[in-house]
Formats: structure tokens, sequence, C-alpha cells
């Protein structure tokens, strides 16, 4: 058997999610008819870096199985592709040692969410940014940003569909909020690990402070008091992509 | 009754073309959709600058149609993009006089063409533009334009489908190819009228152009010929965009 990772890219507007389901199109669903083609009907099982919610999209999401092939590591990217649907690609393919583990090797991943900030709605762009045309102000939302970042436990930003009965202690190394191409917003996120909706969440919360509804420093107090029922809306799925998946260089 | 000029803009993914038919999502029955409900159940029957088919986009397209309603002229843009669904944006609306037709009164046209020319596919250009890995020689594919402009019978840049008795002369008056933003290549067509398929067709020949499998002074035989046996394929429509419909000044 050899372990191969592989990393991924796909447009999430089709999926109901990453995580295998019944009767339903999702990203794991299809990758796993990918392997199960190339591999003449046996079945394969991926395990990705972490799963996305249905309407989010990845530019680079890692992956990794087992398989018995005895396919050169330079052919399994176009064997990939050539049966892949077209909303989704294999970028890279490596084989790697037994102990790599897509989840649990990360160090840190990366998320970015975008915005558009224009009067009118683009349709080009409805699956692709999130559509806000409400006026924000860049800097105390720039400012909040850096309240996000270091230890918090994050429960204030998680869902309350969280199952995870672990710690919400995570580490976020960088959080920025930027204007690039004129009318769009660029938030980064990275960090050693994100709750469920985390992210959304964090964003929702930010568009609160960049219309003057909250100041940035209650980001402090928020994550304080450990309470998710005090915050507005979830940003929605369609501007948020999983960016990066970071592991040490050892591998 | 006043009559009214709308320009509309819409992603032409999710729709079997612009032209209203049975059992199928149109551009057109979507806005007479929209139109029926502002008109309170009354059907009102919209007239476009030229049809659109199944996956070709448009940035500013134009209809027209009249209306009994006593909405002002800056009221109705919103009215309509309320109850618009959203791949279909309205961005102009005006009140137009009686002798205004979006077809008749139009003087010229202009597309344009986009293909990725990356090695790669994207997953989120997947819908709007041609993604095309083989290389292309961009200098072959200028000089094939040239040949393009001017005033010239295109029977053999016309569907075989084409249903139109008439004449196949058409004047074109601008046909550019350039590269923007790295690896995108943007074709642009603009004239006083194209016939049915024409663009997609003249973009193929431009692709076969810039393989080196036709030499670009072709284009000028191909012209005279009137024989539209003697082409490849034509471009798949999810590359091209109607850009912008020119009237006189005065209207």
């Amino acid at each position: 058997m050899k372990k191969i990772k592989c990393v991924i890219s796909y447009d999430g507007t089709e999926f109901a999610g990453f995580q295998i389901q019944p009767k339903q199109r999702t990203v794991q669903g299809e990758i796993e008819k990918v392997l199960e083609k190339i591999h003449k009907g046996k079945s394969i099982r991926i395990h990705p870096s972490g799963r996305t919610d249905a309407g989010v999209h990845a530019i680079r999401q890692v992956i990794h199985f087992e398989t018995p092939l005895n396919l050169k590591e330079k052919n399994w990217k176009q064997a990939m592709n050539t049966v892949a649907p077209d909303d989704i690609i294999v970028k890279e393919v490596a084989f790697v040692e037994d102990t790599f583990h897509a989840r649990y090797s990360a160090c840190e991943k990366e998320y970015r969410y975008y915005v558009s900030n224009k009067q009118d709605k683009d349709v080009f762009k409805r699956h692709y940014v999130y559509q806000f045309p409400y006026q924000l102000a860049i800097e105390p939302m720039q400012e909040a940003c850096r309240y996000f970042e270091g230890t918090h436990d994050f429960t204030t930003f998680s869902s309350a569909k969280a199952t995870i009965k672990g710690s919400k202690i995570r580490t976020l190394t960088h959080v920025s909020c930027n204007v690039v191409d004129r009318d769009q917003i660029e938030f980064i996120f990275r960090g050693n690990g994100f709750l469920y909706n985390m992210v959304r969440i964090m964003v929702g919360a930010l568009l609160d402070i960049g219309q003057g509804r909250r100041k940035p420093d209650d980001i402090v107090i928020l994550l304080e008091k450990m309470d998710r029922r005090l915050l507005g809306e979830t940003a929605p799925p369609e501007g948020l992509y999983l960016w990066d998946i970071i592991y040490e260089q050892s591998i």
C-alpha cells in the first residue's frame, strides 16, 4: 500500500459540503467515485484536512488516501483529473510517509473571505463573494482583526450546531482585512485550528463593526464572555475559501 | 402606454438561452415573469437587441417593452431588481420615445470572448472563460483579426443552423485580440450586426490560427469562398459576452 497526499481545489457552489452523505452531491463522494474508477470498482476512503460546508470553496484543500495501485507518482494527477467532475481539480499529488495524516499532520490552516462592497450586485460573482452593499469602514475592522490574533477561547465564535466537546481554545497567528481590487475586501485568517463556522461568525462580527454597529474592542469582551448567543448573523458561505493547509517542512 | 428601455446583465450559465421556450428557463421567460409580477398578473412582452444562446453571458443587453403602469422612471430599476432572479440584474432603466426599438434602433453591437490559456484548469472560471490549454501564438491571431474588419459576406462564419434567408453581408468596425491579465486572451468584435454563432465561429478559426493549424491570411480566402463547411469547431458559449449595444446619441 502507498499513501498519497493530494492538493485539490473545488468550487463549492454545487456541493452539499465536503463530507459524504447519502443522496447528496459532496466533494468526498465525488472524489471517492473518481478513485473507485481508477481502482476498477474497489472503494477507497479519503481523509481531508477538515470539512468544508455547502457553498464553501477550496483553493488548496489537502486529502490523503492509501492505494494498492502501482501507478507512478507523476501519473496520478492526470489519472484523477481525467475522471474528476469539472468543479474539482487535483493540483498536486505526492507519495508520503505512512505517518502523514491530512488532518493531524497539519500545523496551520489559512482561510480567506471575500466581500464585495458595491452598490449594484454583479451576477457573475454571486457564488464567489459575499455581495454586501452597505457602507463599511475599513479601519475599525482592521483594528478588530488584531483582537482576534493570539490564543483565545473561541466559544462565542463557534456555531451552536458544533458537536465537539473538547477545548475551544485556538491560536490565530494572522488576522487581517484589506481592500483589494477596488470594492473588494479580503479577510485573511491563519491559525492552528478553526471551530465549526468560526470564520463566518468572525466575519459577521467584523461586518457589524465595519457598519458601526459595534466597536472594534467589543471583540475583547465577546471573547471573554464565551457565549455564542451574543452574536448576530453568520456570513454566508459563498465568500469563504479554504486557502491553504501548512504542513511541517519535513513532509 | 410608456415605452421603457432597460440595460440588463445576466450570467448565461443556467439559462437555455435568451428566447422564451416552453418548459425551459430562459432570460426572456424570467424577465417577463418579473414584469408580470410588477403588473399584477398582466403579461408584458419584451423585445431584446438580439438573442443570446445557452451559456452566453451579457454585460449590457438591451430590451424594451411597453407598460400601462404609472411608476416613476427612477423607481423602475429597484422594482425590477427586487423580484429578479439572482442571475439577472437590471442596470439602467429609461423612458424612451415610441420610435425606439431595442433591435432596430441599434447602430452597433460589441461582443467579447475570453480564453484562458493556462495548463491547469481553474474550477472557478469554468462557466466564464473558454479554458484552452494548448499553446497559442498571439501575433498571428492579431494579424487575422484585421482581415475580419470591414464589410464582408460572412456566410463561411455563420452557423449551418442559421435560418435567416437575407443577406449575410455585415460590417465589422473593430476586431482585436490581446493578452489581458497574464494567461487570459480577450477578443473584441464590434460591428453593425452578427449572424447566428458568428463570433464563436470566428473565435474557433482564430484559435486554429493561434495554434498554427492555419495561416492568418486564410481568413481572406475563407471569407471569399462563402462555404461554412470549411471551418472547424465553433468555440464554446461560456467564453462569450454580449458586451454592449450602441444606439444613436439622440436616443
